[in-house]
């Protein structure tokens, strides 16, 4: 199985590399994980313009990646799931791709694309937060599935 | 503003660390904050008996710091908010603690001690996750509170 986490952001270090490294080793028991974080000067440009430019620039950078996969929104106005909820979108599944968006969401159009549109809580959550609690999701999704007791 | 965080842990080294300094950091610049742990032998004894021992154990280590300031409670069937909600839990207050429960989450009893039983999402997290998220959250309301940009 294959897993992609996408997401608008400009590759540079961060203090939370060594943590999404280590959430990434420990599904990769379970499952091929990718972190693609993707960013370009339209969407620099974009930002100094308007909130509905940076969500088509955002569209743009998604779309290639957009194929041939489950494809899971995480967005506010997502449904709000539970751990046992969020496990099912693993199940069964070759390829799940789950979308971060960017300092201005999706657009409408793109959401349209989403096979499930999830929300993780009504919190707001930075871009990186919200994708080391998607790390533990997933790893505790397949726990489930697979009845280890990290989740009990 | 004093702010406690208090969890049921082992004091040790973690690859959490360095995140959680980083984010106590930047809340320093609006109050003082504090993350305890607590753990002791009755705790790893109770862990061996049963879920209430286990609970009862916590709200030993607990009770002493139940005292003169604003007790949030963070637990799976407590208020769902969002980060404005959030952020009215530290407005206009001298000191705030947030307790996160152990592995057995909190005894009833403990419960009632609360000012606030709030949830941070339907989703389970680990408690070093919770703690990231909690930690962010506590950021967010101070610059929701001092419409600083970090939130908008």
């Amino acid at each position: 199985m294959n897993i992609e986490i996408l997401s608008i952001a400009k590759k540079e270090r961060s203090i939370y590399d060594p943590l999404c490294k280590e959430l990434s080793k420990m599904i990769s028991r379970f499952a091929k994980i990718e972190d693609i974080e993707l960013f370009n000067k339209d969407v620099t440009k974009a930002h100094t313009i308007s909130p509905e430019a940076s969500r088509e620039a955002y569209s743009k950078l998604f779309a290639p990646h957009v194929v041939k996969s489950f494809n899971v929104i995480l967005h506010p106005d997502g449904k709000l799931i539970d751990s046992y909820e969020f496990s099912k979108l693993l199940d069964g599944k070759i390829a799940v791709k789950f979308f971060i968006g960017g300092a201005y969401g999706f657009e409408d159009e793109f959401l349209k694309k989403g096979d499930s549109i999830i929300s993780l809580g009504n919190i707001t959550m930075s871009h990186k937060i919200a994708k080391v609690v998607l790390l533990e999701q997933i790893y505790r999704g397949f726990s489930i599935l697979s009845n280890h007791p990290y989740h009990k």
